[in-house]
């Protein structure tokens, strides 16, 4: 697979079917653009109306080609598309590119257009790229398959693989990050992808030699487990990843949905799924560019602790603002590195974190590489980030030299914000940036960027450590035939792998109650029946019951409330439970079966903290027990379990432990299922753990629970 | 006042003390300024060592001078500094700009210098401009009284003023500024600001007719009082404040300290202020510069409604989402304006917001004005944003033009991004800004700038609709001998001024329990002491006593209790009140009178979702009941009032009315106090009105209660 994505990205011999002479059309554009390109692959027109194509000798069609083709651009009207691959499936093509719009964008019959064109292709083994795409970019070959002028001088060469859904945003963030010096291998816009999509092409970029990190464009996300796949891969080879999701907010999303139809998912569990694996989601192209910078540079921090050099204490205060805003710690200089700086400063000058230098770098310019170097040197600094204002009299490309020096002999990552007019600055800032100091128009640019590649590296570093813990292979039949697992056995379910629920009975008929023992009483009865979800609603809950006779009572009571809301429900029978007297904090524990990304686990304290707080914690995939903890830490009402107001402190640990296996069980259900909730999970008093007071696993399925 | 700040900043004549031949000395860069600019008025230097300084006839001694002199600068090590502006004093020079460094920002000697200095001027009627500052530019009259090479042709002239506690961040705010095209009439730096300082300037400004925005860098606020009455003087005349605050987090207030020794305050409280009088804080130089640009316009938006122009559905789903994310609102187009539009744009392209005239503008440049024309004269719209991608072959100022034609008939902001390679598009983006319609690099730059516009422009009409609301001229005299004022005597206070509190009675010894009537039980007694801050601590508190004889064993027990803990406290009685029985909800109020900005109130429910989650609303000043009211719906608990879970509401109608009245209290308190707490103000059912349960006013004093 991977050796014929290399044809379709590195192609040796290109068809271009639909090649004319007819300016400014998309069949004209692409073939120009060969001729202003150093590409050294062979390239053949395909049209019976030419016999040249802007120099090129041009072929009635392309089954006329006797040589190898790697590749077929296709450049026709949608109606004539189909026709064209045909061809090149008896030429022996193995890869499309499709320009022509008017498929899925359009209309249900070019829906139906595509489908027919992708099943046919799938057939035949040939891979798609398009339809409805702008091309694409190999920048190392000079390749430019795109029906638009093309800047060959503009485009960067360099290690970043950039796909975009979108082919103008494509380009856009190309020229405009060349322009910046970053350089890319290559530049892909998928389109319509229906077959070649954006994780795809991420996938092939992780594996591709010639890239080095991957950026993407994305409205609506292809597949959510390929997503992970690719990034996990990413990470563990270290190629980072970093991107743009447009459609975050509900206007977005409506302004995706008639772009390209895109259902662009939910952000909140899009946002887990790229922090599982350390992939970097960006706001803006801006942003997107600048983050690039540093990921480029193949720099990388050990820590959060950020040195600065400034010439003005004001740029200081900001740099210090930033830096703990953006979650980020100044370092805290040992005596003996400010002991060195103070030997290379003048007296009146800061050696406190932000060093200020103030103007005697005017005077004596090696007074700034001394001090970057200390920092540099220093144990207790990760990162550095140097304000660089160039008074007109002095040259600033001289300053320049001088951190690309200091930066070539050391792995800690070196940003500079060189500061003055643009005109002046912006050549310094992509002297720097070429030579793999990123280099920022301001500092909050620079600070953010310390941010994503600290956030990247310490998710890869504990990836290391401790590789993503998976559920055992444990597996958990349901029964897919009802809509819900009923709390009976969802209970059986978490009594087995470690979540501890009450002592419970399940009786069928009153002559069970009288034999009943080993149960304590004060209990609960609730009605046993999958057809009913909400049992208080229908009279089926009975709280207190002190002994065999009220549980009785209460047998007949439930039975009969159901049985005359709702004749036709299955029941079971009663499902008795001792009832909790200990004090306790409700807890509540949902894993939802997202259809892009599996089981997301979200966790919090009940009531209002979940119901109007929305205080909540939320992880993909399996939950270990020291994940699961860190989850309640990240709480806001965790200081509730602490004891902050009551000084009652309860039992995180083995809440913790409980998460951990609920998690252990949602990923182990096999069946179509859609949510498995435990609400209330009560916590007791520390040591004293925690019990699951209900559970309930729903089924995706058309039908609904009575109640 | 107002007369010889005229002077200052726009002076005719100008002595130089320690005007120097010495090169690189600020003594000689300053007079060398006057060389190259084209400044009308005339420059006296002074120094007895020189016959010329830089081609200009130099004064051995200030009085020789016969000629009127509107201000001097003083540019003679601080030692000497007295010793020149007693000569100027007895010249008659009212306005000194001291550049001199070595004052407080140096040791406690400075300090002592700077103090006397201070003391000497007031008492002539000298103002002084530093010490320890960079200068000053008054741009339109190419007047840069500065110690560094300056850049007249560099910055832009305008009606933006700018003040700054630093010169380097002045200076370089003005020089990047000025090449973005924002245009200035002064920058100000304040350097140790003794006398002249940030908000006399920015008062100044608000004053000054070459001045219609007023935009400042502070670390420390000089004064809240001012501070609030020049911002509110500000939004009456329509001239928008802007600028940046540093030290808004641990680190930065670090460094602040140790950069000019700037207490920078609260920044909560800074927020607040800035917040009521519509001042715009934006992070960093590139928002400062950004917000300038559309603050400079002139232009007002009525309302918070944003259309879009893309040529990119991926970038008008990139809007969407910022438009969205910060708060503004995508405008929601007619079915005329759709109509309108669907004759301008070919048929595929999009007449929903973001309108999307795909590359139809290449072939037709007339789309792009007539769709921008048709979203400027849609009622439903507010603001436009157009994203301007100019591919190489077209001319971009071209169509800049167009948008500058269409901004001339319009008082809706339009905002525009062209967007491609920095090289070409900073010329576009300058000739935009320049004619009025303020353009920028990257989308999200338009976005957060549109907001601050619309923010500025609710809070000026909610203004001039409804002048902010002062409490009535009531004056609450307050004992300021304690350290605290009793329970008793503030409930008494609240109970006169509108604030519900329950039936109580203050009884001195057990006879007068005896006689006791007209209070129902069960009743709460408290121990009344001044000394006594934290009465449970001490035993001082029984509740829920059910009858009289239960009342008069309460006295005994209580007494004792208090006296065994502190037998020197000076005790009033015990403080008997009526239990409440009623299902409620715990509220708190508290007002803080911060010492730069007086009064500030805080509100939020009691327990958890203060101490816990810290859900507060923040006010400064007067809190009318209407505000009150916002308040409260600004808290994520209201959630709670409004039975959310229960289905119970809550009196909010009552709890805005008391909240008003607390308010009114606070800003009538006559007195040297520091914190008055109503802690509960419980909350009853809809329509049962709310009751103050606690109160207590704290003075600002060094001694503290026992307990």
């Amino acid at each position: 697979m991977f050796e014929q994505l290399n044809q379709f990205f590195s192609p040796k011999a290109i068809a271009i079917i639909g090649a004319t002479e007819r300016e400014g059309a998309i069949g004209n554009v692409v073939v120009r653009n060969f001729r202003v390109s150093n590409y050294q692959g062979n390239v053949y027109p395909v049209n019976p109306r030419y016999e040249e194509v802007e120099g090129f000798f041009c072929y009635a069609n392309v089954q006329d080609i006797k040589e190898k083709i790697d590749m077929a651009i296709i450049a026709v009207p949608s109606e004539h598309v189909e026709l064209s691959v045909r061809d090149c499936v008896k030429q022996g093509i193995r890869n499309v590119l499709i320009f022509s719009s008017g498929f899925a964008e359009m209309d249900e019959a070019g829906v139906k257009k595509q489908d027919d064109l992708v099943a046919y292709c799938k057939q035949e083994g040939v891979r798609i790229l398009g339809p409805n795409t702008l091309g694409m970019i190999n920048v190392h070959e000079d390749l430019a398959l795109m029906f638009q002028d093309v800047g060959y001088t503009v485009y960067k060469k360099g290690e970043v693989g950039l796909v975009a859904q979108s082919g103008a945003t494509g380009s856009q963030v190309l020229s405009m990050a060349s322009e910046e010096k970053v350089g890319f291998s290559y530049m892909v816009a998928t389109g319509n992808q229906p077959d070649l999509d954006t994780i795809e092409v991420l996938d092939y970029y992780i594996q591709d030699e010639q890239t080095k990190v991957a950026a993407f464009y994305m409205e609506g996300v292809p597949s959510g487990k390929r997503f992970l796949s690719m990034a996990e891969k990413a990470l563990e080879v270290n190629k980072p990843v970093v991107g743009i999701k447009s459609g975050r907010s509900t206007a977005g999303q409506k302004a995706a949905l008639s772009h390209t139809a895109s259902l662009t998912g939910s952000n909140e569990i899009f946002d887990v799924a790229a922090k599982k694996y350390g992939v970097t989601i960006v706001e803006g192209f801006e942003q997107l560019i600048d983050t690039l910078k540093i990921f480029q540079s193949g720099k990388r921090p050990r820590g959060n602790r950020v040195a600065t050099v400034v010439v003005s204490g004001a740029v200081g205060i900001l740099l210090a603002d930033a830096i703990e805003l953006n979650g980020l710690q100044m370092a805290d200089l040992t005596q003996e590195t400010k002991e060195k700086l103070r030997q290379q400063v003048a007296s009146y000058c800061s050696v406190e974190n932000p060093v200020d230098i103030a103007s005697t770098f005017i005077l004596n310019e090696q007074v700034f590489p001394h001090a970057a170097q200390t920092l540099v040197d220093a144990k207790e600094v990760d990162m550095i980030i140097i304000h660089l204002p160039v008074p007109t009299a002095l040259d600033p490309t001289k300053f320049a030299k001088m951190f690309i020096n200091i930066a070539k002999t050391t792995d800690k990552p070196i940003f500079v914000v060189p500061t003055g007019l643009e005109s002046e600055m912006a050549g310094v800032r992509h002297y720097l940036t070429e030579n793999n100091v990123p280099a920022y128009r301001h500092i909050e640019a620079a600070v953010q960027s310390a941010k994503s590649i600290h956030q990247y590296e310490s998710t890869r570093q504990k990836h290391i450590d401790k590789p993503t813990t998976t559920s055992s292979k444990l597996s958990i039949m349901i029964d897919s035939n009802e809509h819900l697992i009923e709390e009976n056995s969802v209970k059986e379910i978490m009594r087995n792998h470690g979540v501890p629920v009450p002592n419970s009975i399940l009786v069928s008929n009153v002559e069970e109650i009288s034999k009943l023992s080993g149960i304590a009483y004060p209990v609960v009865a609730k009605i046993s029946s999958v057809d009913i979800a909400h049992k208080s609603d229908v009279g089926g809950v009975m709280l207190n019951i002190e002994n065999k006779e009220k549980l009785k009572n209460a047998y007949h009571s439930i039975l009969s409330n159901v049985r005359s809301s709702y004749p036709e429900a299955k029941i079971d029978g009663l499902f008795v439970e001792e009832m909790v007297t200990e004090r306790f904090i409700e807890f509540f524990v949902g894993v939802q079966n997202d259809e892009l990304f599996g089981p997301v686990l979200t966790c919090g304290l009940g009531g209002i903290f979940v119901e109007v707080l929305n205080d909540v914690s939320r992880k993909l995939g399996f939950v270990s027990k020291e994940e699961a903890r860190q989850m309640i830490e990240s709480l806001n009402g965790v200081a509730i379990l602490k004891g902050t107001r009551t000084n009652v402190t309860y039992d995180i640990d083995a809440l913790a432990e409980a998460i951990s296996n609920i998690s252990q069980i949602a990923n182990s259900l096999e069946g179509d299922w859609e949510d498995f909730e435990i609400n209330p999970l009560v916590v007791f008093e520390e040591g004293k753990g925690v019990l699951a007071l209900d559970g309930l696993i729903t089924l995706k399925s058309t039908s609904i629970p009575i109640s």
